[in-house]
């Protein structure tokens, strides 16, 4: 099954909070995760950068740190939820202020944008979605072992069915690769390159990996 | 079961989009809706008046037409939510931003704000509500026969599987009726009052019901 | 010179901040505020709650204290704009997402809703309103001995200019006679109630007098 | 004077409304505005598309049309105040809640981001500004010849003392070189490049020009 970008968020069986991105795509393969300092961002690989001129949406930041939270989306709405998160705003509120108004991409697909953040201090963790026909941002609660996802396509509707029950990940690389082929993930087709945090002692941890 | 105050919107068999509301209550039984122009208003019966003194969420307007549209909350967001779809807003977005500013009710359930509209030009219809832990505001296609509702408690999330499969309504006073004591909603205890505005050929024809 | 109602923030010469509010009122000027706990409401005198049937905006809570904030406004806005503050949101952010969600008041002046709000851990003062024209909310940095002031009519934008700079209050209770007839405002008409609120080691004094 | 970069709306002695923006800068000179349909972007000029890299905030729509309405901004906000505009939504909420989201931009000035919009159908214009202290978006009578803007520094507020009383274009191009040394914008030091938009019997006409 296609299901395009996805957003996830776990707690490891060491009860770390994970948050994961992954680029699935049918249009922009040739795109990978680079780390800048606390910040994730997807960009044409070295050669494609004409891409760029083709789709505004396929270069942006994909993961950021902010406060102790950690939020991975699809797309440039990473910036202000992160930075209202930073601001003291509640996560619930951040990612429905920033998704109601940037709203779905106004592409071919009505793509919508996808976020998910956890809070390392408290374990909480949250999915969202603003579609042509729904704003939707859910906290969930964690337990080792569990993974909750929205995509953009099909699992497109963050909710308890959307969730992974054998979700493992020792690092922050592991849970790349979890995202791009473990679990309920491996049945997702056309992975191209994924990121992810994962809290650590004094912070959380980040690694990319291409598919 | 007790699930509060309830929301819906559903589709007659004859094509006609109703928008209902139904106060059902523990703790503030005394009251009445009544109709006021476009507005219909809960209020404490006579002799209850000083039950406005206890809490200051129980008497505000419950449904509205705004435009070709009829909204029914549990609460004074709708008049911001009638408002802002008059001034041309969206409903999805009049819906989310009304909600997600006046947030859930800071009482000891934390009660959720809930909304339900209709639009009588295209027959779409919305359910939304802001809790504690998300904010969902949701597209629902409607059919004949068909009608979909959100509660302030358990059945608290805007999904197709809170829905009634027999909707059916001749009149507005009939939506009343119904959401009081027909179909899903006859097991859903302490029925209170009731309001509906069912669309007509020139607007919404509305009406009120005791239990 | 009628400007109706007014939000001010100060400072004192002892250097404490303060949020005052003002009725002056042509049509329900029988309203008198009154404390309670940590919140301030506007009510109708007793022998007056009918006016409550004739317009809905005349009472609401007016004053209110919200973590380390005093927020002062002209209607039910000031319960989502204290909430928000509690719950982390900035004060600019909170102040500007509830008056733009409720919007004015769709009376026959179309009322604009006017904030104020005062910390005192950084004695930092804001100032908002929403216009049918406008939404306007701006940070003022105070000084001992001058208050800036926003009305719903004529000196209805938050600017330098709209200031008071013999200002002083002792206590809370000076607060109030200040606003009501001194300095500056003892030129606009029609005083009925007023509400203050001044910083102390521990929190707010919170006062209230009739004109 | 360096105020950085500027959005107007003006009124020609025709009785057309022009939405404009001007890039100053000192920091990445090398731009250009290119038009794309009804979107006109800021981009780096050739051989400069590695400044793409230093400042993720240097290439952008900066002009779109929207429905009846030309909105003209300094950074990535375009796109949301246009779409929501295009979905109904108020020229005043759809900057407000776009500019509130998305906020100042987070560089080692603070920059606001600023907005211009105009309606052909009501001449009504529009300017916007959210910085770190505040807020504000207002609504513009226009007459004939005169304009007003609003800038990234120095002249930071909307407000009727930032304007131009001989404004004067008889069409998108002379709007073009209007904001790049015409009038009062000749006293701003820097001009890169500029864009605008003029109402014309069935739409806008858009032009760009390097200063």
């Amino acid at each position: 099954m296609y299901i395009g970008r996805i957003v996830a968020v776990g707690m490891t069986l060491e009860k770390k909070v994970v948050a994961m991105y992954r680029v699935s795509s049918r249009s922009f393969p040739n795109r990978e995760a680079r780390i800048n300092g606390e910040t994730v961002s997807i960009m044409p690989q070295k050669g494609f950068e004409d891409d760029l001129s083709k789709n505004p949406y396929i270069a942006y930041n994909c993961l950021r740190i902010a406060g102790t939270c950690a939020v991975a989306c699809n797309g440039s709405h990473t910036d202000p939820i992160s930075e209202k998160i930073a601001s003291g705003m509640s996560v619930r509120d951040a990612m429905s202020l920033s998704l109601l108004a940037m709203d779905y991409e106004k592409d071919n697909y009505c793509t919508p944008r996808i976020a998910a953040a956890v809070d390392r201090t408290n374990n909480r963790a949250y999915l969202g979605t603003i579609k042509k026909d729904g704003l939707i941002v859910r906290e969930f609660e964690l337990k080792p072992g569990i993974a909750y996802y929205v995509a953009t396509y099909e699992k497109d509707i963050p909710c308890a069915h959307n969730s992974d029950n054998e979700f493992k990940a020792e690092d922050a690389y592991a849970g790349c690769t979890y995202i791009l082929r473990g679990g309920v993930f491996a049945e997702f087709e056309k992975p191209v390159t994924a990121a992810a945090a994962i809290a650590s002692d004094k912070g959380f941890e980040l690694a990319v990996s291409l598919a």
